[in-house]
């Protein structure tokens, strides 16, 4: 490249007026990875772990790190308290209130419009599986316990349950579930291209019909009316076909069908009752709900002022379809004072030093040096 | 099954209270889709559009549409302006006054807190590269020319090109660019396991190290003392190996480097200048900012407020680092009154009527008639 200034051993150096458009181009690229290649390394992996549960995350763990696991995945409880330095567990416990602080800042206020007069569109925000569950994935230390640091923390967060593995087996086990390690709805955190690919594996898509038929509905009636409906629509077997998929439920009460609303997790959830506003509050896991006899899902698919890319599947369960969040970003900025960093520092120091992050603790040490 | 009550025809019939647990949850599966084999179907469509741009596009479409393309992607403006009848385009023209009224209301207020003295934290939202480029890709009618009812909508919403594809060669030429189509940031909308598995595939992760080096920063000793800082860093060589990665870039104005970071969209980007406040303004792609000089990454990664868990390999073009936004979800609610689906139901059965889903048109018009 003509605008490179030197190329010393510690940094090649640019001059950014010096660059033509493709040399800038050519800066801006990240390596390029084998995706598929580390698909198919992954793939039998989640596959024998949804099959063998424990007994492969157990042989994964002996083959990738090396350590043989008495127990794959514990819950929290039955682990021993860990001992730590005071000024470790203060470090600790500095960060926790921070970031709780302004994580907590960032609950949403449900949002209602009405779009024209008679069309009433709301949002409403639910936490994911209400997170009773909280699985911390950990690859074990050669021994097979977990680091202390990392189990003061974890208690700290409220994780219910220490699976001992890391890497795609560890995604696969809490996707799928174990005999030890509970099934979850989310998976989040760093991980390498293996976990990235592993994540990637156990996203899929498809959809079908359920209907929840409430005491006093005449289930004959209805699917006579089905059955009517059908033979009048233009391509009437195409309906019947999507018909031979779908089921219908008997329920004896709105908490029976609410519970298995909330498990099927429908992408549209039409509530069709004289008091459909009350069962809002008790639906958890729906894409978008339709309130009343006068709430077709036909107006939501088109012009009431929601959307209908909505997440199929049964995804409803953790993920909300397009709004306006899907084409935004956020981005976190912090600006420390002086003070704020003679308050700070000493934690974030702390940490970086049982981290074993010499340079991430220097960063703080260095300038707190410089000033005194 | 025990609890399957009758097999008509049309639907197959439980009562809830006799279901057992094993049995409620195999109602609530989905078919299983074998994602390996379509990720190894789909990695040759999208790494020969990568490679062949706008050949294999249409080539592509060729054989899975049955259609020969004479262009791939036109900007809009290009095309002829559609004619179609006054009450479909009132009926548009409804559903997007109330999709836009409700979409408007999404929009965030920025979020400031201090978590601590002296430490403050921000969260601030950017719309994904300002969307002044807008795709819609659509699968071609037989003759190769856009659905008027599609052109109608893609020009109210902004569209600016039409790419006349669909499948997961859509989104490889979306994602790539060819020399018809521009590269997108974000892709978004429905699809088949094709589709998806594309988008899967056009995803990945890694990072490095970059220096903008403002006119007056004397760059001899900043790698002097880089230099210095890794020789006395524990882990010298991982350090130094790390760097080999790194460049850093001479800039001559503050615009300069303004530009340089948004292109290359850092996980996390460290401005430290005296007046890096005037500077967050104009930062539009970066997982956290870090501002002044008491400010180090590691007082984020550990403990100011905001966490670590950040966009890499420049998807901070579009995505967020985690918050609290990754564990919630948002249904969407929707409540007609009888006047409400009176005004809104004609739009909503136009609709339909012009796409064709009788089935849909019929959930509107019945109710209504039930009423008369």
């Amino acid at each position: 490249m003509s605008a490179i200034l030197n190329a010393v051993e510690s940094l090649k150096l640019y001059r950014y007026e010096a660059l033509s458009a493709p040399e800038i181009k050519a800066l801006l690229q990240r390596p390029r990875i084998d995706f598929t290649a580390i698909l198919n390394t992954v793939a039998p992996i989640v596959e024998k772990v949804r099959q063998e549960g424990d007994v492969a995350v157990r042989e994964f763990t002996a083959k990738f790190d090396r350590v043989e696991l008495s127990s794959v995945c514990v819950p929290i409880e039955e682990l021993p308290e860990p001992t730590l330095p005071a000024e470790v567990t203060t470090a600790f416990d500095t960060a926790y209130h921070n970031i709780k602080a302004f994580h907590e800042a960032q609950r949403s206020s449900p949002l209602e419009v009405e779009t024209m007069p008679g069309v009433v569109c709301r949002r409403v925000a639910r936490p994911i599986a209400g997170c009773s569950t909280i699985v911390l994935a950990t690859p074990p230390r050669p021994d097979g316990s977990i680091t202390p640091e990392v189990l003061y923390c974890a208690r700290k967060a409220g994780v219910t349950h220490i699976l001992k593995a890391g890497g795609a087996q560890a995604v696969a086990a809490m996707a799928w579930g174990t005999a030890s390690c509970p099934k979850v709805d989310k998976i989040c955190g760093p991980g390498n291209q293996y976990v990235t690919a592993a994540k990637m594996l156990l996203q899929n898509s498809e959809a079908m019909v359920v209907l929840l038929a409430l005491p006093g509905a005449d289930i004959t009636a209805i699917e006579a009316e089905l059955s009517r409906q059908c033979d009048a629509l233009p391509r009437n077997a195409t309906a019947r076909k999507a018909l031979s998929h779908s089921f219908a439920v008997q329920v004896a009460s709105r908490d029976q069908a609410v519970d298995f609303a909330n498990l099927y997790a429908s992408e549209h959830l039409i509530i069709n009752t004289e008091d459909a506003e009350a069962w809002v509050p008790l639906i958890n896991n729906a894409g978008s709900l339709f309130l009343g006899r006068w709430t077709p899902e036909s107006v939501g698919d088109y012009a009431s002022g929601t959307n209908h890319v909505l997440p199929t599947y049964g995804y409803a369960r953790m993920y909300s379809g397009v709004s306006l969040d899907t084409f935004q970003k956020k981005m976190t900025v912090q600006n420390l004072t002086f003070a704020g960093l003679q308050a700070l520092g000493p934690a974030v120091a702390k940490m970086a030093e049982v981290e074993g992050l010499e340079a991430h603790r220097r960063a703080v040490t260095m300038r707190l040096a410089a000033m005194s």
